[in-house]
């Protein structure tokens, strides 16, 4: 066997190792029995445990530096390159770190629902602060040249720092706020109400299904469940999971939920088949069996589907009709125009996950610049409540009632995300640039999207962003396909063309 | 850290991992997406292969060694002493043995499914010689003082021997022969067509899960999903899990499958808590995570549930009109009599599955000793399907009208699952040894079982079987409990009694 083969063999059990937790994890939150949660805890502690120590085992350090020492082709030293890039930062988390942050994480978490729970940030105060010092350490352990955020950013986005998230932030607040502005003064107000008419679940359901396969989500390859948070996860390409939650009075929860994580879906159904078990579908320090290249990037296929596509006027011109088959009688006095409207509708919203496009950045560019704020020591937990709502009165316009709908509402700090929220912004940004490739280097795609077709930009897609898992970089991907890196231009486009058509301006 | 706690560290993640290889198992026959199968059997080969090194491993061996080298006390020595057991016959299976039958397994799994859809006996030999090889040198690696079948009925049942099993069904032979003769010559006949007629899936489901739970099943440890082979499986006593299959035209089929799934699960259920994640609730040369003492004993208590219980009449005197609230017209013109006649039928018929308590254990003992053959060489693959058609005739009194209703019927053979088969008949022979020493050690149970409550039995179960986990082996269990060893004559007297009364013999 080849010294490279021997690498391969290791990093394909450890593959399947966290494909391992992903299923168990899949099925903590979609079909396991309430009093399953504490032997799933230790379950998924061990698997994950075991993976890191086979991936920093002698065996594979040796055997990978062995064989990059021998010749490879230009594809392999890439892999072995990525690899050994790879192991070089998980090694520079200490094992009594790790441990710590994977003890305080269920630790803080329970302080953090019980807080938001009662409206009392109080009582998840020292947790927080406790975590924030781990996080402190683990940017040490990283190592970063500017700000400890450049070190937390790049385990969810590989080459994003804090002073690029600041330029795009400017350049973005920049249309956006003058956007809402004119949102704001327009006296456009489209009907929403037929949104909340009765919509059983049954019918939810058969339709949530039908758009996703409409958009190419592969249920031979893939099903649908139910669970209080959506999410999407893979255990290779040939079984990739999506779930939404039901709310029997609002149809859009399901149904563009559904699309946002078949968008997530897409992505990991479409990695090459060549790659499946190798590093190019293994998140090596994050433990995690994913295809997509980072957060950000993942995040793209599922704004691009759902936002650009999923609430775009020629999709519904095209499929309204599909949408009413499943509730002929409550959208029988609606039609594709007022449906396009309705779900496109913009207002500054306390809660982010309920936020539209338009406001949607401001609340991510909020808790960004509050965690990085908390990271550098200029923000104490303390001051958290009091900078929070000063940032959603400053651009959203909005007064804060409690701290449940204010700096409590995200579960992410709780649980050590620290550096994951820009990759929401990122993954919007990013997908009015792949839109905007696609379109100018295959011409055949916006006619077809005209008419509601999506399958040549999913066939772009797959060519340019699916196909390549982790092989390259967000930087890489995005300047291979689209000539250039992060930009925000298209993005700003996108919104100003479509919000100042609906509202006038 | 004192040195037995090191073991024990060990051992609860080895255990960890094989309550995951159980979690994906039971995904792959539930939930998994069609196309999911390939990637999830080399996830489940990892699995087990990282439980076997790491049982293997000379950190737990030696941990081990220097444990039992140190003062511990009398449970400790226990679980020590049984640890090493386990490990010394792991150690005696070889890499290269193990690796063979795992991928000759699906090999000859895939021939035996061709081989019964087309009824090709032919298409199957060849993988069933192999298959038989291989178990050859399994048993010969484990080692066995008389006969091969030793070695390897012993990984199921630790402490049975062809022998014994011969002893056995010697006496099985002698007390069912002479009844089912009688049976055959009684002109009784219960009327069973109103078992056929149209039960709606939900309302089995419905009852199903209403019979599980009378018994005992904790649902907020469990659930209940569909399979195409019903089966019990666990990942710790907290999440227990038990399928079914419904037959839109035939009731029986998810009331009493439940019922034995149900059995199994309280088992699982009932062990004490402080076995979790230890050697008394791990298979170690299995590399299975189950609490159950043997396939035996587990199998005891599912038929104990189905058919002692389940299949009384006391039982049905008390609750049919429970089963009746859930199918009002279908059983309008039944009672509880009719139907316990109707459930109690018995008929020799070619399909070991669908045999009713009389004829299942011809079924068996025709397996068994077939296997037995084939394993010392007395018989070969290709006198079997004569073999079995005699042996069908001799016992059953039926003619096989083609091997997909012969040899070829059951998966066992193709899986490897050479001396598994006893352990159906040995779990029916203690099921009545169970329930004759809990009646007379606690006299509450018989009055109880008189009026339909299960709790005092249940209660006994717990104390004497279910908490004790594999601390014991099954004889140590049995006679701890009821002052004996396997005994065929408690079992004999049940079907002497139930059914002279039932064909009025």
């Amino acid at each position: 066997m080849r010294t490279i083969e021997r690498v391969r063999s290791h990093v394909a059990e450890i593959n399947d190792l966290l494909c391992a937790v992903n299923l168990l994890t899949w099925d903590a939150r979609t079909q396991m029995p309430p009093q399953g949660a504490a032997a799933r805890g230790k379950q998924l502690a061990t698997l994950s445990k075991v993976a890191r120590e086979r991936l920093l085992s002698r065996e594979l350090v040796g055997a990978l530096q062995e064989a990059r020492a021998e010749s490879a082709s230009a594809e392999e030293a890439d892999e072995l390159d990525q690899l050994a890039d790879a192991l070089e930062l998980l090694q520079r988390l200490p094992d009594g770190l790790v441990e710590a942050l994977a003890e305080h994480r269920s630790v803080a978490q329970a302080a953090w629902e019980r807080a938001r729970a009662d409206d009392d940030m109080a009582a998840f105060t020292p947790a927080l602060e406790h975590m924030l010092e781990l996080q402190q350490r683990l940017a040490q352990a990283i190592g970063y040249r500017e700000h400890p955020y450049d070190a937390l950013v790049g385990l969810y986005e590989p080459g994003m720092t804090a002073a690029r998230l600041q330029d795009l932030f400017g350049a973005l607040r920049g249309g956006i706020l003058p956007l809402l502005e004119g949102i704001r003064a327009s006296d456009v107000v489209a009907d929403r109400r037929f949104l909340q008419r009765d919509y059983p679940e049954g019918a939810q359901r058969d339709a949530a299904l039908h758009f996703a396969r409409l958009i190419g989500y592969d249920l031979g390859r893939g099903r649908l469940d139910v669970s209080a948070h959506p999410f999407e996860i893979s255990f290779t390409r040939d079984d990739v999971r999506i779930t939404t939650r039901f709310r029997r009075d609002y149809l859009p929860m399901s149904l563009f939920g559904t699309l946002h994580e078949a968008g997530h879906a897409l992505y990991e159904q479409g990695v090459d088949p060549a790659y499946v078990r190798t590093v190019f579908t293994t998140d090596v320090p994050g433990l995690y069996a994913v295809a997509g290249s980072s957060y950000g990037t993942h995040e793209s296929q599922s704004r691009l589907w759902e936002n650009l596509v999923g609430r775009s006027r020629p999709f519904w011109r095209a499929h309204f009709g599909a949408l009413r088959d499943h509730f002929a009688e409550q959208l029988a006095d609606v039609d594709a125009e007022a449906f396009y409207r309705a779900v496109n509708h913009v207002e500054p919203s306390l809660i982010r996950v309920e936020a539209d496009e338009v406001t949607y950045n401001l609340h991510i560019m909020l808790r960004v610049e509050i965690e990085m704020a908390l990271l550098d020591g200029s923000l104490s937990v303390r001051d958290l409540p009091e900078a929070w709502n000063a940032g959603v009165e400053a651009t959203l316009g909005l007064e804060v009632p409690d701290d449940a709908r204010g700096c409590l509402q995200d579960i992410h700090w709780s649980t050590g995300l620290f550096g994951s929220f820009p990759t929401y912004t990122i993954g919007n940004v990013m997908s009015a640039q792949w839109l905007e490739a696609a379109r100018a280097q295959e011409p055949a795609i916006t006619p077809a999207l005209e008419r509601g077709d999506t399958a040549p930009l999913r066939a772009w897609l797959q060519e340019n962003v699916y196909r390549h898992g982790r092989r390259y970089s967000p930087d890489a991907l995005l300047t291979r396909a689209t000539g250039r890196g992060l930009a925000p231009e298209p993005y700003l486009n996108y919104l100003d063309g479509k919000y100042r058509e609906l509202y006038d301006l």
